[in-house]
């Protein structure tokens, strides 16, 4: 199961999840810049310097898809490395749709055969539990993931995931109406691969979210260059056997565009700057949960 | 500007919007069936079939991405050939994402040098107004148009849609938001170029959003097949001077499936069965029009 993998990889590296997010003008020359070909070659190399640093890997399919099908394809080739490299990928797609549809996205990313290799894949509940069936049933069928916008991290989240329904907000209540869903994707750890997207930059709504979805494992991002510190982004997790735990905190900028590798021209100097960036986030966030029990 | 086109052609034409939803294992032999050529044939016999008839068409992303790359190739080239022929092409990819990425969607998407040629977008608001800006940037540069996610057509839109937040639904909140988005991107006409998907499934819900949102033009899924007939359909239009107007009405498996087009084995019979199915819901959308004045 998902969950179990996400959870087993955690405890053994820490809960590091690297973003792997090629925005427009950032990828260097020395993979090949702003194309489809520079962007699955850095993309690859990314996910060799994460490989046994990190339990996870999130591409971010929006700054692929803006290079049309070659893109995407280049996204497919960087899924398929990560999972070579025993990385969980978790495809940042945000997908969401009425049921026949969202077959097809489950078809794209989540069945046994689809064209993206991913292992979870990132949904917006906007329109409803029915919405989010056909990727649920996915994941029984084939051990996977889902995870599920609920509280995100940009300044705008607010807007209307917070605002009060009924005495309590709306993220709430979303959070409230997947606990049907996190238990059908429950592992053996107790975990469920039922993820909940809950931002670093919003500490206490993590804590809420927790207290009403025990099971979730939170997928955090915002840490890093969005403002959010170690504390923040564990603020959601739990004590476990190797510390608090309870999810992936993703971070992408400082991973992967770090002060030190800019203007660097050879790939080894670029690699170095990369996986030690990795190093240093990990065992900050290492700590972090050690340090909170 | 989208919103002078959209309703020019809708008062020409009709509102009827010819939905492009090649579901699994419903595209033709005579096309070469469920692979990304068949997508890409039948999409485009579909295109030359709305040509002329309808206003638009609306490719559902999920459909085409199931495919991979190559499926994105072939919701490429149907889209070249819908603006090719005159007809306006709304993406129904339901993307959304906080700023950096929103603007890797609104490359992808709505630039002038886009690799998907759409001229209008659909967009999930759940994660706050800020991931709609570099969009609606995108349309106001570009002309183009961007339609939200208000009120959906699925059974399950009501699960956080309608949710009562201080004495108005969720989506009320959504539609009232948008008021000053739909101020930048409107037209001579006075119609806006942002607009509003309403369900025709919820016809009293489209009505309290036209009361809140009197330029935004609807885009109106739920018609036909998903249960909603023509008043429903055009519940949230007001009267305009070539009849009832506000908006598009999507139809796609009623119009690009019809029952008469079932076994048949020749182009010829399949397109005199689709031109016939579009002619037949695009008149009865423009006699309900009518008759409502």
């Amino acid at each position: 199961m998902f969950a179990d993998r996400v959870i087993e990889a955690a405890r053994r590296l820490g809960p590091l999840c690297v973003g792997i997010d090629p925005h427009p003008g950032r990828v260097p020359e020395l993979f090949g810049g702003d194309t489809p070909k520079g962007l699955a070659a850095w993309g690859m190399a990314v996910v060799d310097a994460a490989a046994g640093r990190a339990a996870a890997v999130k591409p971010q399919a929006g700054l692929f898809e803006r290079l049309g099908p070659e893109g995407m394809a280049a996204l497919q080739v960087v899924c398929e490395r990560a999972r070579a490299a025993g990385l969980i990928v978790i495809a940042d797609a945000k997908r969401g749709d009425i049921g026949s549809t969202a077959r097809g996205y489950a078809d794209a990313w989540l069945d046994e055969t689809a064209p993206f290799a991913a292992e979870a894949l990132t949904v917006n509940p906007y329109m409803g539990l029915d919405t989010l069936e056909p990727g649920l049933a996915a994941c029984e069928a084939t051990g996977r993931g889902l995870a599920v916008l609920v509280r995100t991290s940009n300044p705008g989240a607010a807007d209307f995931q917070s605002l009060d329904c009924g005495g309590e907000p709306l993220f709430l209540h979303v959070a409230r109406a997947l606990a049907p869903a996190a238990g059908r994707l429950k592992g053996e750890t107790g975990w469920s691969g039922l993820m909940l997207v809950t931002g670093a930059t919003a500490p206490q709504e993590a804590r809420a979210i927790r207290a009403l979805a025990p099971e979730a494992l939170f997928l955090v991002p915002g840490y890093g260059a969005q403002g959010a510190g170690v504390d923040e982004a564990l603020s959601g997790f739990v004590p476990g056997p190797a510390g608090r735990e309870g999810g992936l905190v993703n971070a992408s900028r400082a991973v992967t565009f770090p002060k030190a590798a800019e203007g660097v021209s050879g790939y080894r100097a670029w690699q170095a700057a990369i996986t030690e960036a990795i190093e240093t986030a990990q065992a900050a966030l290492k700590a972090g949960a050690a340090s909170g029990l």
